[in-house]
């Protein structure tokens, strides 16, 4: 598969080159994943993508490994196979055990049957769930 | 909206009733949700959702507020407002602040970004984020 | 809401009243539902989509009733609320008992659980489920 | 592909292989397919799938045939690849004719397009498809 | 991958075939790709989405370049890698060239990440975004 | 609706209301959209994505109503009826004619349904369509 190549370290410019650099150090591996070389192509857009994931994945008010369980739910909702693949490896990386893996998807399976259940009976929402506005 | 009638407590039969008084005894609440009406019409599934949200969103090796952010994450990106709502009220009634909502946004919309990116440009998933396979 | 007005008799030109003349027609009934009068803006995507309704969703080797199902089944994961509520009604027309509405939902919400565990484990198709290829 | 390891009967735990058992004898077929085999990492959450999809699935007011239509329409919309194969194939054993997949497809084609024109146009339900609230 | 056979020439029917030349004849190349195969299994429904696509993609108030983007758009957001794969080779037909496709990506991503946070914050649609109705 | 308030001039805070103020010079408008009030809550969130949402839609290579349309594509197929009413005002904003509009709905109805088709096939990538990889 792939609309564009992959691209190698040959076939990347220089500034492409500069962002694979950043993934390297960050993460103290010289392996590069395919998302990365694929951006490649646009290193603009690729910069600006690796400085947000940077920003918003980062510890905060919540901790790095939910943030990346969070991230394996919209990637499976959206049927994002790659997203699912890379940010489990990420997740078990930065932590998760197996339980935690399996209650992930316990939630993400049980979320999934009443979003359809919720939509299929077109439940109105609560008053009470809303923000109050004027 | 709503397909079906949003049952009252007059309406509900029995076995429905019984399960109405479950919800009211866990949450501390005489309040019961849209939801719960709507799936009144089968007090048998109703009883066994009810149950396995109980088994699923309880204390385990994720703490139940995580499992809530993980709910809301799945519900936005299947676009079921209702489910968005009523999870982010379970959420808040769990112990999220605005930081944490607030970064929640930010992966789930970091997530939806990506995920996009990812298909459109037809990444295949990297030999090492796959399980070992015989 | 609505992106375009919903288009009363009195303001949809001939071609589209003509349409709405089908559908009263197939219908027996002098109502014209919102879909159409929102579709009546562009009368020649109106009338082929009317008649290929009509084609697809008429008697043959599955029910009129068992399409709606099916119809049902693609909008609530599409998470079309309007779609859902119109077939909803129409499937009720075509003798859709609660006993058989129940068991719809319980196959959605199943599905739907099931297709997110499969995505979220990423599991591979079993050769046995693909048709043979040269 | 797969997240997890596609377990064999050699790794999977006894009460895994025990469920694994039931689904031999449900089917007349020693061959276990590769969404049980990832499923049983977790022999609780298995065991109660296999449950629910006996009771979900099984002859009732629908037609066994008829639910795996249904649950095909739905792992379309939801792009689950690996559910649309086996639920094909299961339709197939179930007696699904050719003439009857095609009019699935068509009658799963329209109700994309259709729910895609109504999003598109934002068209408000029409009263009269909502049930009656007081 | 595949849930019918991609039928080859000598497979495919006299009228499936008669399709086959009009896709040769249209693209000005042998070479007649897996979708059509597989729908060759319908030659009516192949037909009659044969001759809509004609209709639907072709030059009009639209550009045929702009169309293809569009269609990319969609197929990005259902997650049809196939539909992207092939929907971007006909684009790069039509004379899409990097830095189009570059920011085709960026506005997909864009909207993406903007549809999500719409969701996760429930906004309702302003009054001045709707059409007027009586 | 909303899970948040739709902050009001006199609610949001100076940063917020800085970016209100870019808002409205660029759109030459008072008016400040849902949206944007959903999004007060979080300035620098807020900044950030008005900030990108100005260079991805913007003149480029593609024409800013185009974007628009690319937009709608996206929200349409996501099921974002927020972003569909929106993003449709922006494209008649932008000069997007109601033949234009009608052909935009034709392209995204077509692409929903063969995406469907696609996926109910099971239909694997042409070798062609793939960019060579080593």
């Amino acid at each position: 598969m792939a609309v564009v190549r992959i691209l190698t370290d040959e076939e990347a410019d220089p500034r492409a080159l500069a962002v694979f650099d950043k993934i390297r150090a960050a993460r103290g591996s010289d392996y590069v994943n395919n998302f990365w070389r694929a951006m490649a192509h646009d290193p603009a857009a690729m910069e600006a993508t690796w400085d947000r994931i940077g920003q918003v994945m980062g510890a905060g008010a919540l901790d790095p490994m939910v943030k990346e369980l969070i991230y394996i739910a919209v990637s499976t909702a959206n049927g994002c196979s790659y997203c699912v693949h890379s940010h489990t490896a990420a997740a078990r990386a930065k932590g998760m055990t197996p339980e935690q893996h399996a209650e992930l998807l316990a939630v993400i399976g049980m979320a999934a049957q009443t979003n359809a259940l919720v939509t299929a009976l077109g439940v109105p929402v609560d008053a009470r769930f809303m923000a109050d506005q004027d």
